[in-house]
């Protein structure tokens, strides 16, 4: 296919050169921003391509296969409905929770939404990657889902509610998991110890789960009912959002 | 050393064949149930041991180098007010938030808190585990760390408040993580959608702080004051301390 991608962000400088390596053209790239495309256009031409770049909606060519919408969600819309392709062109959602009622009911539209957080600095193999596809008609789905078979071993058809949850479900255990690490480091900190020290019980609090449930895998004294324990855990909090939240996650995991 | 270890369940499990296997004798393991002592009893005859076994009190030893007090906190007052050994001995916490004065003031004592979660079923490697150490006078602090050091290179000294904190962290990272994992589980069901989906970036979540710290690793809509998206998140959480739970997140983010 030849391929457009509009943007040049985290998932733009992922994708791009994933499908260019699985054999597909990326005949243009769009950006607002030209030197935001740097690290994606060496990597491009690195997988032996040399798109057109762009920062202008109206040069982008309009006779590509598939238009990648690889943008913020809130500029998705403007973009959509500024750009004019051929009518048998795809226009492809990467976006977790944007509807493909962003696009005019006449294209031919899809989603293909890659389920992992993505950096521009480290490059991620997206075989491993839950790839969610959804598209306007069958035959655009039997395309999407041959593209992202290409890309990744784990393809699931899912509609907008469905990849909104799995998206909330990225952000608990990704940005929220994240900022208890961080709240965790606060302790340490006041205690004058590394965070490393932390690293091994993260590690292994991530490997249970690849083996038991989430709830098979609870330990602690929440679960304990320890109330001894949960004070002298309380007695040390005096951040009161802090304070808030230990009594939340005790009471939900004493159900 | 001839050792006694107090209590047969997961640190006990671990630690004694570990004790063992870096040339220790264990003379006794004590469990006030003794069927509990199995799979315990099975390691350490692996490792060439045949300690005495016995669930009373006044059976134990009185003559042993150093007393191993790996039972449930609440229990530790009771079995260190009631053991008579020798003046010589070293009576040795492995519990986080438990303090040394539960002992006798004229007895040698020490703690030795190994900062991992343990499970009877499956062997820890100790080496890479944080081992916390105080002791009530340098003489025992030196042979507690020696000992320390023979299970593990990651040997720091620390106070209770300090251990407390790190056992705080803990609770954190792991007993309060893994019930983010348990939410968004319930997510995912909602959305037939496996759970097995999430691992992927629940492990890129755990490595990425080997990297950086919390607070560079931190993305997501939180961060990013992206309101529509946080709009769309809470309008899938019906439960009401889960969406207590995203308020407090998404504002403790923002600082």
């Amino acid at each position: 296919m030849r391929i457009v991608i509009l943007g040049a962000g985290n998932i733009a400088t992922t994708l791009a050169p994933a499908l260019a390596r699985v054999g597909h053209e990326i005949a243009q790239v769009y950006s607002r921003t030209l030197h935001s495309c740097l690290i994606l256009n060496q990597r491009l031409q690195t997988a032996g391509q040399e798109p057109l770049l762009t920062n202008s909606l109206t040069d982008i060519i309009t006779d590509a296969d598939l238009y990648v919408y690889a943008l913020p969600d809130d500029v998705i819309p403007d973009v959509a409905s500024l750009l004019k392709t051929n009518s048998r062109s795809v226009h492809l959602l990467v976006a977790g929770t944007v509807a493909m009622s962003v696009f005019d009911s006449k294209q031919r539209k899809a989603v293909m939404y890659p389920f992992q957080s993505f950096s521009r600095q480290k490059e991620v193999d997206l075989r491993g990657v839950p790839m969610l596809i959804e598209a306007g008609d069958d035959e655009t789905l039997r395309e999407v889902k041959q593209l992202a078979q290409q890309l990744s071993d784990k393809v699931f058809e899912a509609n907008l509610e469905e990849r909104c949850r799995l998206h909330l479900a990225g952000v608990l255990v990704n940005n929220f998991t994240n900022h208890l690490y961080n709240i965790a480091k606060q302790q340490l900190d006041r205690a004058n110890l590394p965070f490393d020290l932390l690293l091994p019980l993260i590690d292994y609090t991530a490997q249970k789960v690849h083996q038991m449930t989430p709830e098979q895998a609870q330990t602690g004294p929440a679960v304990r009912h320890d109330e001894h324990t949960i004070g002298i855990n309380m007695s040390l909090l005096d951040n009161p959002t802090h304070r808030q939240l230990y009594q939340l996650f005790t009471q939900d995991i004493q159900g």
